[in-house]
């Protein structure tokens, strides 16, 4: 076994106040926020200072405890704003959800101790997932991933992110990372992770993932998961879906890594899944340089649905489904005899 | 009919003086650069000031006449320069053969004589192909783009970008843009040359193409090509395969065009096309802006290879090849009975 770098969280949270690791500054910046209620968690949320789809559950839910705490009547304004900040996670309404009727029933303690829940699950999940990622992809060293779905994603570790550092704590591996436009969480935030899990990594532009995965220099890919539907078709970060058809066409696995909380089992396919359209600004822009003409029309599709068909396995804290459809998918989220 | 704006071009010769558009500070400026020899114009397809594979056949060709009408000793050393400037178009060493054989036969007029041809015939082979791209794609409204294939990137009005204009002078288009990163091609020079011929377009990051097309919101894929295969395996800038693999899994046309130049015959598939790896500072930076750690590791491949079952068809100065394999291809380059 190798060490591997030391691990961290892009949330603390203290009994009472939420602080977050601010991601639009990274890596130029390490820039704590202080949280203190519903609203400033949504704004947070809603201008990607916490993302992921995981940790948006977490710190929602810590915003709707927080809110409750300073005043009960808050309760349904706070987690109509919270639910709403975001729309293609599942995980956001879930958690808020969760926390919204622990409140209604028991107050303000009731809703703190189901945040903290919520977030004592997400890091188990993520550690079970880990290792069941890692014993999956066991032997492949090459691995490519797409956005951030490290500790400044999920909880714990993270979900693919943290399937490759439980590979690299087994044996090297060497990561091809896609910067991730327009927001470039790959090139910012991945790396960044990457590094100080001291895991070999590259850097690579998007559209260079498919030519790469077809000359044969990727034994992997693994991405996270914004919602998974019943069937298994996965709602994650625009550009996915392009990587998923080059690993098919080079039949390489194509791994979605993601705690049930992602899993959206209403939905009987992805058809369903809400895609998000954010500011077209973010498309003008990149690292604060404007590319192009400041009022060229702009398309931009936060995420994309990659089809169950092209999902090698879907791999949760409670084990993996492969092939991926809607009776493994349901097998995952059967409630566990005991 | 609609009207269409003004045409232009990157290039200007009067004869004994090459002027250029510099592509790299587009659209924030259009500044225009003199070059007078071979060094010079290697320098400026080396930095892609002068880009897209057969604007770079036509400015070379004028780099080494420049250099013979110069200094005639200057031949054999001037042309390897230039052929050696970039590795993957083919028509940048067909070019410069042909200037250079017309030297070493009739020196300075002939060479200059073979550079104007060489400009002349592209000229024309665009006209042509935009009328056979345009007819094979009746009807299609809604048209993916990738990187740069107009005035900008090749001789008359372009190639891909040519055929989209001989679209809309027939009936109204929307464009798709993909922003064709690491360096924007698509952001900065597509973009700048619809808006001055009046083409509706939105721009989109190189991720976003496979969803929408998945979503059934493009209705035909056109790219231009760096270098044919004899079997018709293209490689065009990196970004492409993924596209085709979209559009292949949604049922829609994916059309290379390109003159006939840029068919290599002597290679058989595109496994021997050599894929230009480009400067590590490309991936980090956009716009001017430094994007992640400025010591990280990169993989920067310029181009990828689509392989000719993902084309649908070839379209060149001489009509269209399809279905797009080694037969057809031949057919394309074949001597023209008179």
């Amino acid at each position: 076994m190798r060490p591997i770098g030391q691990e961290f969280s892009a949330l603390r949270w203290d009994g009472a106040c939420l602080k977050i690791l601010d991601q639009t500054t990274l890596p130029r910046e390490e820039r704590w926020l202080t949280l203190s209620g519903a609203q400033d968690t949504a704004e947070a949320i809603r201008r990607l200072a916490v993302r992921g789809a995981p940790l948006i559950g977490i710190a929602a839910g810590y915003g709707l405890a927080m809110e409750i705490a300073r005043d009960a009547a808050g309760l349904e304004a706070g987690a109509a704003e919270l639910a709403g900040a975001r729309p293609t996670a599942v995980n956001l309404g879930w958690a808020v959800g969760r926390v919204a009727r622990a409140g209604r029933e028991g107050g303000a303690a009731a809703a703190r101790a189901e945040a903290e829940a919520i977030h004592a699950e997400e890091d188990a999940a993520s550690a079970a997932l880990m290792i069941h990622g890692a014993d999956l992809l066991a032997g492949r060293r090459r691995i490519l991933t797409h956005c951030n779905t490290g500790a400044l994603a999920t909880g714990g570790q993270g979900s693919a992110l943290g399937v490759i550092c439980e590979l690299a704590r087994r044996s090297p591996v060497e990561v091809l990372v896609c910067e991730t436009r327009p927001l470039l969480q790959g090139a910012r935030l991945t790396t960044w992770e990457l590094e100080r899990h001291e895991i070999a990594h590259a850097l690579i532009v998007d559209g260079a993932a498919a030519g790469l995965i077809a000359r044969g220099e990727v034994d992997a890919v693994i991405v996270g998961c914004d919602r998974v539907a019943g069937n298994g078709d996965v709602a994650n970060k625009v550009g996915t879906y392009a990587h998923a058809l080059a690993a098919a066409a080079a039949g390489i696995p194509f791994v979605v890594a993601g705690p049930t909380s992602s899993i959206d089992a209403d939905l009987p396919d992805g058809t369903g899944i809400a895609i998000e359209e954010r500011d077209a600004d973010e498309v003008r822009h990149a690292g604060g340089a404007l590319l192009t003409n400041p009022d060229v029309p702009v398309r931009n599709p936060a995420f994309d649905v990659t089809p169950a068909a092209l999902v090698t396995a879907l791999v949760t804290e409670r084990g993996a489904a492969a092939p991926v459809n809607t009776a493994s998918v349901a097998a995952l989220l059967a409630p566990v005899a005991v």
